[in-house]
């Protein structure tokens, strides 16, 4: 990720000390985007956003609510940073550089803004703090920062307090607002429809669950007004601060415990100060995930916030090819990135997913003591997939096909009773169980060329799985090992802490520097969800953090998430989504009752659609031994690309995306759609001029359809060359994939 | 530690499958002290103690309240421990056996018991728990156990709900119950009176304080009764488990926060249920210290609580000679315990508490993020006391006089706002300031047969300490450190946690374990009241965990402090209550206004009295430079003994105890008394016959006084043999020290 060029950097500085502005207006480099800084009567500063004339954000106040705290006489300051400013300096600057990436959907990323930093004075306090906002012509990012300063040393956070006024009562796409998991299947409503809707959109039967208000919603939040502009709120660069959510705060905004029946799960939101009226009907306020105290942040200048970013286009395949995340967070901090590289990877995943196997080896015990227990002289149940026999098959099936790597769950012991139980020495990520030889089946894996991937589940025993790091990350080296899939599902221990707290997220970056160190790329699940740290630390690949292709076995997600994910989600970060399911219906060989919401040639196209560097052949090689025609798209297909075109986007209807496979001449494209089906003309435009490619194309069979025949498929192929079109049918929860080889 | 003989072991059982008892007595190995199981009606377990035919502990109940859970479903068991109980099995049983301790009062330690353990079952729950007792000639310990079972597997611990009912409106000396600090002043009160002085009795100051109720102590508890029995109550064994309060609850319990108004700080008790209506009108409860969301336990079983203990005697001495606490801890763990030794030191310290210097060596900032601060560059205030130059005088001095290691705090960078600023990443334990020269130091100190002592403060911020508790303790065998004294200032972080909770217990025990790992020794200060876990992990060599002599610096603390201690803090394990300040003025060489509690003389005696194989000559080497006379008693007195005799005792009065140092036939006799003085009258009959002893008599002189004249002393020397009798004088606040040199 280093910076290639500067193409230039103008600071334009203008000092207006002690005097107040009553509106500051910055636009993006082409003029699109406009942002208002303004501070309202009582010293509120507050912002607005328009995109070609039309309101995005109304004006929205800005501030934080500060607490309370028994050391106050220490140092902490604690009024409120919400009114009293004045504006005391502002500078403006140009910004545009275009750098690499690690890995990506590009090979090149432009960084382009014009840049408004205010500094606002509490003349009382003898406070400064400044609000940066830089405006891109995709959209705005902002935050707060705090210099450090005689009377801002420390604070604690009761409440972000930053607003998000809507223009109208728009279309969203929202998952419900929850300090322990997201997830759920995104709800589809006006802003309007969201407190009616919240009761049957929390997934109340995941253990987690802690949602905390009838009109509180996950960012990225994706929203399309009446008249076609799509804009989406989400925020960059969370590193130690708590996540954010939006809650859609109104006069009816009441104790979520009345209206929701009560329980331990459930949280109040906090009240609007009485004299903080809102400035609009379709008001977001800021509501970050709170520690075991009720606290939402503790804080030492010089620092900021995460930035809070709203992206706006008039076209959705603008909020597809954005970068404005990316490019809010730091340059990359691994000098030596050598070591990092996209993976292809298999698993011992699926069939313990589907209920087929366990993770676990025994059923000798109720519970365990891992360190009590004499694994060999145990009696094995019998269905421990990861055992040496099966471990070797899915090497020799990887290095059959191409695969990079082999991920192993439940090599460890400490899977009899992992989860929920308040466990707080569940794994020591050390140790296998007797039938997993790690040293043999490392070497096996390297001899074919291959390597496994290592799995650390934590069962969110935070504190346990630091306790171990540096043990198993050495393990790791020792045999070869470079990459880890994290896991924290479960209630966060300690007690009383949340998945997405200040401190958690301290915690995940703690594991990704961690195994840094090592040379470990992570992938990790359950935890928080991406807001482009991925810049910073591109060993970290990928996370779960949504609602994965394991729910397919759990009863199945719409046909419609993977064309709402990349609009939401995958702002943020790569997914390891683990598409590929080809045997859609799972009852053909488990138990399981239950089928994929796509066909086939669907799970074919999400390895284009939903981008990562990190992609699962996730089936099980048996039943791509069914379907060895269609599986060549999976070996054959990319995960690091030098160009990524989007040709077409609506979220929650369809996306096709074409890209070119980084250090190749050769393309490959994907279309996905929604329950109903969906047609695409797409010109080759793209393509080399006068260079002939061989095309094959997966297609769904005219009479495919998710539900009534998922596996009906076509291949064809022929040579196509630029300027040529493709007309393609998608079916019912259909797709299409293409690979284009040059010749 | 290891068994030297075992006398005995004499198991009967008693099979009483389905047969309901109604009481069972046992009785200790000389009959004076007999316990009584019963079952009283609804299935409620009771026990009595009596004591030579007088009442102890009147009819208290057994049980515990189990909070719920939203992981029900999975396993865990909810029905409270409380009532419905039968008694389906109990054993008894006989044990003897005579124990070497790594380091101690005496060479070897008895432990003789009878053993009763009764298995409760509740019919309709399916479940049993085991109360085992065993009660020893000077009192009873018993625990529940909880064996793995198919009904009891995990549960959460509400509240523990032991009873003590005591006979009688005693005398106690008490300490506020609290779940994060100990070092208040004891009350000396009535049972009836601990409501009326709650109030006064905390240490508001403390910026730790967390009381939880008017009428809530902390353990070791010491009582005495109208009719002269000594009563004592403690915990052993604390591991993995919440530290145990007692609440005096009656009628008038209300809610702390109503009395005493308000605040973060205070806490409400639990009250009674209902339908639990009290026994006797001095009964206390136990209170568990929680977690940050209440809870006081997470429990697996096979677990067990710990010990709980009732000493009883009719004579004082035997409060202090009792070793039931540690005999109900397991044996020794470590294997290889020839690193672990009896240490006299000096240090670093003792300036810094009066306020002379200081830890942090930079008034640059306002606050620091240790690792962007350019170290070098900085501008040194000039007042650091951990330098080079200072350290090497250390050094000097404490090989010149025969000390072993040097404490030297101050020494790593982020002392400039280390204390209750909620910062998690406050050290790192491995990075010195600029002007301590951590190799050329410990090779100095080396060079002169001494080491240095380490020193990690934690702040508190547990987590930060976890994380870098590996390579700290790398570092420390890197230079050639053996000993570390841990700190624990602050609120604990992760926020809402308490110093005595369930987790950081077991934070405490994981200090331990890598610690001994690394063949270290651990003096934590701030970490909880210790139970007697020195037995098993002998390389706890120290404690605070109590007032210690700092706050002679923060205003004083009474002449009877040290005459509290052994029959309270002591009973747990030792303390580094660091003695030895002969300049107990401390205006003579500082701006300190504070004055020592205690005559010269009387600092002396506390190496005697207060038993630690840890002891520090605290004040500086200029102050001992002016009494070096009287210093020669530091320089002499052991720190490990073979035997040891109390000849008096009496709470909050005096005590007076002759011990043999380990390995000779040296014996040093220290008194200490109260604000009083104190007469002694010491018959030398433990000498050995016939031997001639060169006898060094350190007394107060006639007009001394610990307000008045404080540092008047006199030395006696004179050759004494077996037989003779001695007379001393202790003045007020005064004491004496002798040292007998066997010829």
């Amino acid at each position: 990720m280093r910076s290639i060029k500067r193409l230039g950097l103008t600071l334009i500085s203008l000092l207006l000390m002690n005097q107040v502005l009553t509106a500051q207006t910055i636009s993006s480099p082409n003029g699109n985007v406009e942002m208002t800084f303004k501070i309202e009567s009582k010293g509120i500063p507050t912002y607005s956003v328009n995109y070609k004339k039309k309101p995005v954000v109304l004006p929205s106040r800005l501030g934080l609510e500060l607490a309370k705290d028994k050391h106050a006489s220490k140092g902490f300051n604690e009024t409120d940073l919400l009114e009293g400013f004045s504006v005391t300096n502002t500078q403006t600057s140009t910004f545009d550089e275009t750098w690499e990436p690690v890995w990506g959907e590009t090979s090149t990323i432009r960084n382009h803004y014009n840049e408004l930093a205010v500094t606002l004075t509490q003349a009382k306090e003898k406070r400064n703090i400044i609000i940066r906002f830089r405006v891109y012509d995709d959209g705005v990012g902002f935050r707060y920062e705090f210099p450090q300063q005689k009377e801002l040393n420390y604070f604690l956070i009761k409440e972000e307090r930053t607003e998000f006024a809507m223009a109208g009562d728009h279309t969203a796409w929202w998952l419900p607002g929850d300090y322990d998991t997201q997830e759920q299947e995104t709800q589809q409503t006006k802003l309007s429809g969201i407190r009616e809707r919240m009761k049957q959109a929390v997934n109340w039967g995941n253990s987690s669950v802690a949602v905390f208000s009838e009109t509180g919603v996950q960012t990225s939040l994706q929203m399309k007004t009446d008249d076609g502009l799509y804009i989406n709120i989400h925020e960059a660069a969370c590193l130690d601060y708590a996540t954010m959510h939006l809650e859609l705060v109104d006069k009816e905004t009441t104790h979520l415990a009345d209206k929701l029946g009560g329980g331990s799960n459930q949280y109040t939101p906090n009240p609007q100060p009485s004299n903080y009226p809102l400035p609009a009907p379709y008001t977001f306020i800021s509501h970050l995930t709170p520690d075991a105290t009720g606290l939402k942040g503790c804080m030492q200048t010089p620092c900021n916030t995460p930035w809070r970013t709203v992206m706006v286009s008039d076209d959705a395949r603008d909020m597809l090819s954005s970068n404005l995340i990316l490019n809010l967070n730091e340059p990359c901090k691994i000098e030596d990135t050598s070591w990092i590289h996209p993976t292809k990877y298999c698993g011992v995943w699926w069939e313990m997913i589907v209920g087929k196997s366990n993770w676990h080896y025994t059923d000798d015990f109720p519970s365990i003591y891992i360190d009590k227990v004499d694994w060999k002289s145990v009696k094995p149940h019998g269905r421990h997939a990861a055992n040496n026999e099966k471990v070797r098959r899915y090497i020799d099936f990887a290095a059959e096909n191409g695969l990079d790597q082999i991920l192993v769950e439940g090599w460890n012991i400490g899977w009899e009773d992992w989860a929920n139980m308040w466990k707080r020495d569940v794994f020591d990520f050390v140790t296998p169980y007797p039938d997993f030889d790690i040293k043999a089946l490392n070497d096996y894996a390297h001899s074919k060329g291959v390597k496994l991937m290592m799995h650390h589940e934590t069962s969110s025993s935070t504190q346990n799985y630091e306790r171990h790091i540096k043990e198993a990350y050495e393990l790791m080296n020792k045999y070869g090992y470079d990459a880890v899939k994290t896991g924290y599902v479960g209630d966060i221990i300690p007690r009383g802490d949340h998945h997405y707290s200040q401190s958690m997220n301290n915690h995940y970056m703690y594991v990704i520097k961690e195994a840094a160190k090592h040379h470990i790329m992570v992938n990790g699940h359950e935890a928080v969800r991406p807001t482009g740290i991925c810049r910073t630390y591109p060993n970290l690949v990928g996370n779960e953090s949504a609602r994965g292709t394991e729910y397919e076995a759990f009863g199945g997600s719409r046909p419609d998430h993977t064309v709402i994910l990349p609009f939401t989600r995958l702002q943020g970060g790569p997914m390891d989504y683990t598409p590929g399911i080809l045997e859609t219906q799972l009852k053909t060989w488990s138990d399981n009752p239950n089928y994929v919401h796509t066909t086939l040639v669907g799970q074919l196209a999400l390895y284009v659609t939903m981008y990562s560097p990190l992609q699962m052949a996730a089936d099980l090689p048996e039943n791509y031994a069914k379907f060895m025609d269609a599986f060549q798209f999976i070996k054959d297909v990319a995960c690091d690309w030098s160009e990524s075109i989007y040709l077409e986007a609506e979220p929650a209807d369809y996306i096709t995306v074409a890209r070119k496979a980084k250090g190749t001449d050769n393309w490959f494209i994907g279309g996905k759609c929604d329950e109903n089906g969906h047609k695409s003309v797409i010109k080759l435009d793209f393509l080399d001029k006068g260079r002939k490619y061989e095309c094959t194309i997966y297609a769904d069979a005219k009479d495919a359809d998710y539900e009534k025949n998922p596996k009906a498929y076509t291949i064809t192929k022929k040579t196509v060359k630029a300027g040529q079109t493709l007309k393609l049918t998608e079916a019912r929860g259909g797709g299409f994939a293409i690979s284009l080889i040059a010749k």
